[in-house]
Parts: C-alpha cells; structure tokens; sequence
C-alpha cells in the first residue's frame, strides 16, 4: 500500500478505544466485548459478479461490501465490532478509486459502530475486488444458528423479498439491531439471512436442522421491486420473491406461539411475516391459494 | 460456494475446541487464547503480483497466502489462531483448482496449530485472487510493535536476504516460533518482518519509531539466491539483498547490550547479525567496508 494513502487513511479512520493497535504496524490489536465469542465472517465481492464498477458509484461498492458481512453477523444475532478491508485496484482506475470505496465503507461502518481496524490495498491489471472480514461478538443468548429448527416451528421473514438487483442490493440495510432485538426478547430457535433468495437459503437451513419445511406462498410478502420486475421478466413476482437472491432479510423459527406473540407485538420498524411451517418429512414444498401443494425447488442466485 | 465444496471442506477440516461453531453457519464463533489482544492480519494475493499461477502449484499459492500472514503475525510476535480465506476463482480452471489451494492452505495451517474457521469461494472471469485474514493472540508480553526504537539500539535480521523469487517466496518458513522466542527471552524495542525489502521496511519502522539509522552493508547476510541472481540481473548480491523483499525474516532493535547477549546466545536455528544503529536523525545510511558513509535509498518492493 503506498505511503500516501496509508496516511490519508489514518487521518480519516477514528481509532476507538477498542483498538489497541490500528493501522501503521503489521497487524492490529483489538480488545474485544465478549471474548469468549469471537463471532467472524468475510465475504469477498468482485466487479461483474456483485457489483459493476462502470455502472455503481465507487462509494455504494464499498458500502456494500461492508453492508453484506454485517448482514452475516446479523443471521447470527451478533453485535459487530471490527472490519478488515482488502482492495484489489485495477492500474487503469482513477487514483481516487480506494479513496471513494472507502468513504463508503466508512459511512457504514459509522452507522453500525464499526471500526475499520487494518486492511490490504494492491493494484493490479484485472477488475476491481475487494474483501472484508468482519468480527464481532456473541449477544448473551449466544449463536443464532441455522441448526435449530424443530418440527412445528413457524417460518418468519423480516420486510419484503424480491428485485433486489433494481437497486437494493446497493441500499440495502443489514438487520443487525432487528436480529439482536428479536434474538433477546423472543425465543428464536433458528434464524439466517436471505443472502441467495428464500427458496435456496430455506434449503440450507433446513439441511442444518435436518427438517423439511411448507411455505404457504401467498403469504411471502413481495417487494414492489419483484412487481415490477415481473414486468419486463417473464417470471412472477413471486418467482422473484422466492429466488432473486441479495434480499439479506431475516428468515427464522419459532415456536408456533412465539411466533404469535412475535407477529402481535410487531416489535421492528419492518413487518415480520409468517410464510409457513417446519415439517418432519425431509424437502420443502409450497402451496398456493387454491391449497395445491407442489415441490419448492431450491433455486437462487449462485455466485 | 456450491454444496459440494462446502462439503468437502467441512469434512477435510478438522475442528478443534476453541472453534464453537465452524463451516456452515453464516459466521464462524471462535473462543480466542488471549480475548484482552486480539491480533488481526490481512493480507490478499493476486495471480501476476503475487503469484502466477501458470507456473505455480496451487498448493504453493494457497501456502504462501496463509505463510505471510503468519509473517505479518511473527512481526508482532503474536500466536496465531484461526483463518479465514476468501476465494476468486477463474470460471475457466479446473474444478479441482480450489482443492488444490486448501491443501496447500491446510498443511501450513496444521504445522502452525491454526485452525481454518470459514471463508468465501466465488467464481468469476478474472484471475486467481485469494484472500486471508489472520486471527492471533497477544503473548503475555504484548505486541512487539515497529514504533519501539530507540537511538542507540542495534539493529539485528534473522536468516538471510535476498534472491527470493528463486523459489523462497513460495517455500519460506514464517518466523513465528523464532519471533516468540526472541520476544519472551529478550527485550526487544521494535520489530517487523521484511516483506517489501530491507531498506523499504527499515524506512517504514524508523518512520514509527522517529528515528534514523546506520546500516553497515558488509554485515548484512546475503542469500545464496542472491548471488546466483546477480550473475545475470546487472545488480549486486547486496543490492538483491537491500531491496527484493518477499524474505519474509525478522527485523528487530534492541538495546546494545541486549543484543551483544542475544548474538552470543544464538538462540535460534537459524543466524541473527546485527547489520546496524538506530541514530537520533532522521533518515537512513549505509556505510560500506572502506567506511564510506552514503544515504540508503528505501526502494524495494511494491505492489
């Protein structure tokens, strides 16, 4: 990383209590609020596969970059601490290119009280990417996991799925203080995010639990996005609300009375939607209005 | 990432104690060694910077993403504990491609007892890019920091420079245990490792530390690859050894005396020498074997 631009980025990074050692040595030294439960993920996003460079502002890629690894920590109800950024420039970018994907980073980070602790920064003759590495620590009820799911459970999501590539891919906002909320104040037995659309992330949650699931479909609840998208896209919006993908909602399991007492109080600034039930018979399936229950195929966005 | 490789990945791990929840949630939860200082690193590799792939064993290149975060880890003389790889694979590779990288991930990881907690794996039409972020511990000492020199100090190196794109920057050995050792049996001031060349890194702790040195350049160990290089690149051996980086040693001050009982001691398989003082003013010098004294540029190698 050149001399100039690690200047510019201490001058521009707070340095919070929390870090005991930041940028300028050959690693940082963190201390951390719940040592026992050193919670981290990373996520790696490259130019033509989740963003594209000529088309995005520099500044919405960096948010995202940061917006989608705190979107893990929130399927795991953690409280996020510290982010590690790792840019790969291409020769030909402007020289502000780093700059900007860090004002966006930075700005989100503010916003979830995030420190960004150390990075990497390289140039070189391929496409933008850039990866972060998130830590946080465990809430005190502990993981929010996907393996817990029992048979009986009713299925929730948070807000609304579907066309998330005509711009909320970009804009979206982590459910990090929504997870924590309903993790301490509910029983949740399950919970992720939607990161690869409902219909494919519901697969791997239910592979976790070793269950099977019925999503009642007329019950998703479908964001204007997918309307119009349908359109234009020869699939319905539930197509898209069910596989779209980058939807980064929660999906959970509760009790079937947790879950009513969940959906009375409507605890979040976001509706929570009950779209089904955890069955024991292993696969999952959906029915429509008229009560025919068909196979749900796990399809999605694959990277 | 597809089932299968998670799969794969999941089985080939293994998952030791402080890994609470490992491969297959949306985060991994790690129990760390020391939780006061946790010593984060991240480092990324790319095909024609650092590697090139069509010369190179994958193997090696998934040993040489983890091997220099273990470098960025000895520098601070931490204890390495989990790592995270992101993956950017080219659509057009061998399937077997990320296989390949892990084992050479894996068997580095198990000699150094770091567990691999989680990554990200994508495909895409680039190049071959690799991500680590290293997680450590503070050893009961603390950090060894680069900004800890003091005028007076000598100025010791580890191995051998130089010559290392002959092969050692796929097949070096991180000096973590050695860096420990020094640190938990000596009073070292500052340390780093030299990634970027000796004369670049020496600029980049001198910088930290507010203070200036003095290099005698017949003290400093050059490698074999060194002198063979110069047979045909037009530079000395002294200038490979100055300026080629990617040595991966150990570059460490402490008090004169401090170091006379270290020398002595040769505590390590491998040779320490002391190459220099740190002095009051700022800037760098080297002084050749007829005792000519002449600034020392910091060039070496960046990315």
């Amino acid at each position: 990383m050149e001399a100039e631009f690690v200047q510019w980025l201490r001058q521009r990074l707070p340095t919070p209590a929390r870090l005991l050692l930041g940028i300028g040595d050959d690693a940082a030294v963190l201390s951390l609020r719940n040592p026992d439960g050193c919670v981290v993920t990373t996520d790696l996003l490259c130019d033509g596969v989740h963003f594209r460079l000529e088309s995005t502002r520099p500044q919405q890629i960096g948010r995202k970059a940061l917006a989608v690894n705190l979107s893990d920590l929130a399927a795991m109800a953690s409280v996020p601490e510290a982010a590690f950024i790792s840019l790969l420039l291409p020769r030909a970018a402007e020289p502000s290119l780093a700059q900007q994907v860090y004002e966006g980073l930075i700005a989100l980070a503010e916003a979830y009280q995030v420190t960004i602790a150390g990075g990497d920064t390289n140039t070189w003759e391929g496409p933008l990417v850039i990866n972060v590495t998130l830590l946080g620590s465990l809430s005190a009820r502990g993981p929010l996991r996907r393996g817990g799911a029992q048979v009986g459970d009713a299925i929730l999501v948070t807000g609304q799925l579907g066309g998330s590539l005509s711009g909320h891919h970009l804009t979206f906002q982590p459910r990090v203080r929504e997870a924590l909320l309903l993790h301490a104040n509910y029983d949740l037995h399950a919970g992720m995010d939607i990161s690869d659309g409902l219909a494919l992330d519901l697969s791997r949650l239910l592979q976790e639990s070793g269950a099977g699931a019925v999503i009642e479909t007329p019950r998703i609840p479908i964001a204007p996005a997918a309307q119009a998208m349908s359109r234009s896209s020869g699939r319905s919006p539930l197509q898209h609300a069910l596989s779209d993908g980058e939807d980064f909602e929660l999906l959970i399991t509760s009790s079937a009375a947790e879950a009513d007492r969940l959906l009375h109080d409507q605890p979040l600034s976001i509706p929570i939607t009950r779209i089904g039930t955890v069955v024991a018979r292993r696969g999952q399936w959906q029915v429509d209005a008229q009560g025919h229950q068909t196979p749900l195929p796990a399809s999605g966005y694959l990277h």
